[in-house]
């Protein structure tokens, strides 16, 4: 079975430097830029609220089965691939959960983002409801 | 651009009756099914933990821009379709934290899924780090 996909925008942020390896630990802002056809679909999102943001891990390198136990960046020891947040995975798709700060049209602003500019955006979801578990 | 993706196993639960809504209110138990071949890749995943599973909703009807607004389960208005979990969206990705219950070779025991069964699974990630928001 092959799914296909598409980006329906794309992540831009202008931080230099090395990229925060995830975003809880990350403070560094940028914009999801949605395609403006999909500008409707971003109604009802509310300024302080997170959400989940699906995207593909486009700079990864393929994966191959001799990844499927990978040394992360903060061990000296190999953890299999799916205990781990590494971009190279069998299926490159990534996901950080980001809190918004603005909206304006077809542009959301937000804080915590891990990902690189460029990153195309499969999916932005409403993260609620972990608290309820 | 396409993005392809192919499954790395599937979601399955002999539930019987209508699936949850969402993870947060489910004690739904199943199992994911992982291929064979990435079963080392679920080494260092720890009972108790809460893990992302990232899926292939394969039985929702296609999207087109007729749906970038629609009415929640439990809404009787319109709203943005990302700001809601339907699973009719631009990309039929869903994201569930579930929590396993045991590991077992390729086998991961879990609760809280609102999959169908037969879901394809994407992507299995750890989830952690919110609190430290």
């Amino acid at each position: 079975m092959t799914i296909e996909m598409h980006p329906i925008g794309y992540v831009r942020t202008d931080h230099k430097g090395e990229m925060p390896r995830h975003f809880s630990v990350s403070q560094v802002k940028g914009t999801l830029e949605i395609d403006k056809k999909y500008e409707k679909g971003l109604e009802d999102l509310k300024v302080g609220q997170d959400i989940a943001v699906i995207f593909y891990f486009h700079k990864s390198k393929e994966f191959s089965l001799e990844n499927i136990r990978q040394v992360p960046r903060t061990k000296n020891y190999k953890k299999g691939v799916f205990s781990i947040c590494s971009p190279r995975r069998p299926n490159p798709v990534g996901m950080s959960v980001v809190t918004i700060l603005d909206i304006k049209e077809n542009l959301v602003f937000v804080q915590s983002i891990d990902m690189f500019d460029g990153t195309p955006i499969l999916d932005i979801k409403p993260f609620w409801g972990l608290n309820k578990k």
